[in-house]
């Protein structure tokens, strides 16, 4: 039996070591390569991948099967902090504590690092091994990951967020928002898992709404730590969203209501958890992990 | 029966409304489908949708199972003109004889609705109805397509391109960027109008081969009209190559041997389609436009 400590670094290793491979072993130019595995190997959290094996995990599936997506997802998220971070998007030159891609490879590459690897999430799960995985199964996940991703979903986020950039939101506003820009990329995990594991509607329901409200609580908790996080933990500067006058849930609401609204969603999102009746100790430590998370 | 040049405005009719139906009803930020439908609507030849149709008409099959992989191969092909005329990357002002995708709309829209293109182009083939195309078939067209798009295929290619720059090349060093920045998403149009058709592998064999010449003769083509073009027609400046110090097949055969060169693959191209004893009209008369194309 694994802790959610054991847990956690079982499922980062696995994803690190599969994506290491996926990328090695491509008959691609060498730089890249380096290119792709320098943002890919930056030291993330990796909680997509978390929450898409602890999902396998409450229905008692074995978290093997969602190796594949779980690197898409990753190597998704990572395309999108390559071209996030390139001079004519946010023009950040550290990321984690390390230089951004562009700063090491150059702005040409990182364009085509980031085109590589959103490209290649696709390829790795058309390529899954079909007696484990039918292609119905693949055909459902590239549909979600692509709609997590693309105009509707991430990239939607982004827009939204450059045209919000300097204005007055609402809650409202900001909300949507998030909810493009970062909340349907971690839905995309929990729902992934979900058709792995041929879950009922009513089970796809509770843990949508999981998803959902977990990945508000991150965002407001990104928020809080913005203002009152620690640089070295971060890895990034905080207080950039005051400096931009960016509308944050602690803009909104101040430090205290954030925090507040935080622990709400978390409550929430355990609910959800509860109500599935699923196996459901690593998802809700997911829900403590991201309430109570300083980095 | 229709003839050729009518054969080929009715497969950029389709594609075109296509792909501006597809877009218009994403619910997406305004700017961002603004600018992914003035790329999209660019006005280029839709040589790649015209090859998926011509390949289906080869097989007595409708055309119409062929139109979201045609869109998706053409989404594609415009996402990467649009990043390839970043200013980061070859700093292009006009594309077709129009300010390019980041002169309109700004370089850190150009870099999303890129993406957003790139992404949305797996998604419509995901969601192509399963009444028509079997989930075990749209699995292979998305298989093929990333990997034609990929790290091996036409981003290999553009890094590959990069690194080539102002170095001398030989034949082999030029055919094997060529194959991969261009040639493999013009053969992925053959290659799904083939799996759309269930084709043999023989046939397949036969068509990949075609496609493979062709793509070789569409870049010679185009070596040979950046130095005996017309600007009016190409929409781009000629002799941009000579000043910037390409290794192109004119610098290596010169003009009177790249012509050569280019109606031997054509010819071979033709061989293929032949052989295949399939209904050729079509797939030859694009050979002849490929060949005798002046813009």
């Amino acid at each position: 039996m694994l802790t959610f400590k054991q847990f956690m670094e079982q499922s980062s290793k696995i994803v690190n070591d599969e994506m290491g491979g996926l990328v090695s072993s491509l008959r691609a130019p060498e730089k890249l390569k380096e290119s792709m595995i320098y943002s890919l190997q930056g030291g993330g959290k990796r909680i997509r991948p978390l929450l898409l094996f602890a999902t396998l995990h409450a229905f008692n599936k074995e978290i093997n099967i969602g190796v594949r997506p779980a690197c898409a997802v990753e190597m998704i998220h990572t395309y999108s902090l390559i071209h996030d971070d390139l001079p004519c998007m946010d023009d950040d030159d550290l990321r984690r504590g390390q230089p951004t891609n562009h700063k090491v490879y150059g702005e040409d590459m990182a364009v085509l690092a980031g085109d590589a690897l959103l490209t290649y999430a696709f390829q790795i799960i058309s390529e899954m091994n079909e007696v484990v995985v039918s292609d119905a199964i693949k055909i459902q996940l590239i549909r979600e990951l692509s709609i997590a991703a693309g105009p509707e979903g991430m990239v939607a986020g982004q827009v939204a967020d450059m045209e919000g950039e300097r204005k007055s939101l609402s809650g409202e506003e900001l909300q949507s928002i998030h909810e493009r820009k970062t909340g349907k990329m971690l839905m995309f995990p929990v729902i992934a898992g979900a058709i792995l594991s041929n879950a009922t509607s009513e089970h796809l329901s509770h843990l949508t709404q999981f998803a959902w409200k977990l990945g508000i609580a991150f965002q407001i908790q990104d928020d809080i730590l913005d203002v009152i996080g620690n640089v070295d933990l971060i890895g990034k500067p905080v207080g950039s969203d005051i400096e931009n006058d960016k509308t944050t849930y602690v803009k909104l609401y101040g430090v205290t209501g954030a925090k507040e609204k935080l622990q709400q969603f978390i409550s929430e999102a355990k609910q959800h958890i509860v109500s599935c009746g699923l196996r459901d100790d690593m998802l809700l430590s997911i829900c403590d992990f991201v309430g109570n998370r300083n980095f």
